[in-house]
């Protein structure tokens, strides 16, 4: 059951990823193809790196069904933009729920590759994060996680959940994997809903500059 | 043969894509080394990307030869640069040459591989553009193949083409592949001559913003 | 005693880095986990692209040890900008003794994987420059290198001057080493300080647009 857990994981948070990186690439005015292959870095960016990472073979390489869930969720974004003038709560929910998706995935493949804790908090962190911030340096922006509300913050809190949880208390690794993944929308969501912020370094614009 | 024909591809596109990444950095006033890098990385960044993503070895990394050609194309920019002021032409037929032999070498490798074709389709797509992306993104700007006349439609149409010959027509190999340079140059040519552009979905730029 | 020195060279050179980091990102008002990634990220950048380039295994994977430091170096990046308002020719010290540590490390791999020494001082390049590269494509700013004075120019010639020694004099690796670090070091403080720039290729910039 765990493993088509992780494949379900897999698939609904690639194709949330995907969807996010089409509406933005939309939005820029790219053609289709420009769509697609914004929609392919953000969706596979994040499990690309951490494999990279790993040593181990990338995981969309051998896979053909990912290309086809990324083609799917590209059409989708089209059909939804079309209908739909307010999805940004809908695209808000489905990137929070790929942060979450991918975040206990890439946590996952570092306990597997016994490594520690830290190095797999910030593997998911990668694996997470990485996907929107290689669709944000081709869109020539700021990444969205630099700029916006908690959000490296949430996946980082989330990771730490998952950790202790798995070390402290007797729950199955699915169940952990659920709350992790809640929790990592709660955070994201009411942080957006009530402008959550952490606090910031204020310096002046003009000091610091090398 | 085949193996010859291969390696003067490689060459010419490295020369190609080295030149296109030196005329952009001295647009941008970098100093002598700033080109240098900018032509390396423009001219390597495809198939290094290729190469780490099949987990083969990176191909410059043992190829003293690619570092002489980036050089050399550096330096023949800059002369070029000085006396002809109207090397657009030349600078363009140059980078879709480029294209499309870099492109058709992504798709062999990944046939060598025995990847399934779309992925095949896709790392040559990889392979053709990510040099140009790497060169934008370091020169703060929107990759060209996101913003001007079908770039990357025409990797992608041409890699189709390119596949379907291989399977349904007993052509050999190598002509094949000229077929396919040829078609990538073509549809670049023409798309830029009559200003073709896919369609764009337009959207406001105040909503879908997350 | 040269593994010692080796290791101290990589420690500091870390925190080096992950200072110039961690006052990037305050500059840009990032929150403490944006800080903490852009540390992460400059500091470890170079180093990781060197390791997948060789294929060989990353080494902050397998180093706990790392990430601690980096951890350090961004809280004591907090505590500098607070007390110390004219940091700016501390952090100048530190990233430039960064390029020179990582510059030596990058070259010393490439020699322990046999490859020909134009190849290891471009190696050497791409680790001393790719973590600075990574952190200002994130902050989306044209990389500090390709900007300002002498930067990548200290690396190669300082490179260059490393292989020379080690192929015709009988000093010792360490004091080669040193010498090296100091070199770069001089290079850059003197660029600095005297304005030096490489002659630019000057183009009109409405010509060469593709």
């Amino acid at each position: 059951m765990t493993h088509n857990f992780n494949f379900a994981i897999e698939i609904i948070g690639t194709m949330a990823f995907a969807m996010s990186g089409a509406f933005a690439a939309m939005q820029k005015r790219f053609d289709p193809f420009g769509v697609l292959i914004i929609a392919f870095v953000t969706s596979v960016g994040g499990g690309t790196v951490r494999d990279l990472l790993l040593g181990i073979p990338v995981f969309w390489m051998h896979d053909i069904f990912i290309c086809g869930v990324i083609f799917l969720a590209a059409v989708l974004a089209f059909i939804v933009k079309y209908f739909d003038k307010k999805f940004k709560v809908t695209l808000f929910l489905f990137d929070s729920l790929g942060l979450g998706l991918f975040t206990t995935i890439g946590i996952q493949k570092g306990l597997d590759a016994q490594l520690h804790p830290v190095i797999c908090v910030t593997l998911g962190t990668i694996t997470g994060c990485f996907g929107g911030i290689i669709r944000d340096t081709l869109l020539n922006r700021i990444p969205l996680i630099f700029r916006k509300e908690i959000y490296a913050t949430a996946c980082i809190l989330g990771g730490g959940m998952f950790l202790l949880m798995l070390t402290f208390t007797s729950l199955s690794f699915t169940y952990i994997q659920i709350f992790t993944i809640l929790l990592i929308v709660c955070i994201r969501t009411l942080a957006v809903k009530y402008h959550w912020q952490m606090p910031k370094f204020y310096t002046n614009s003009n000091d610091g500059e090398m």
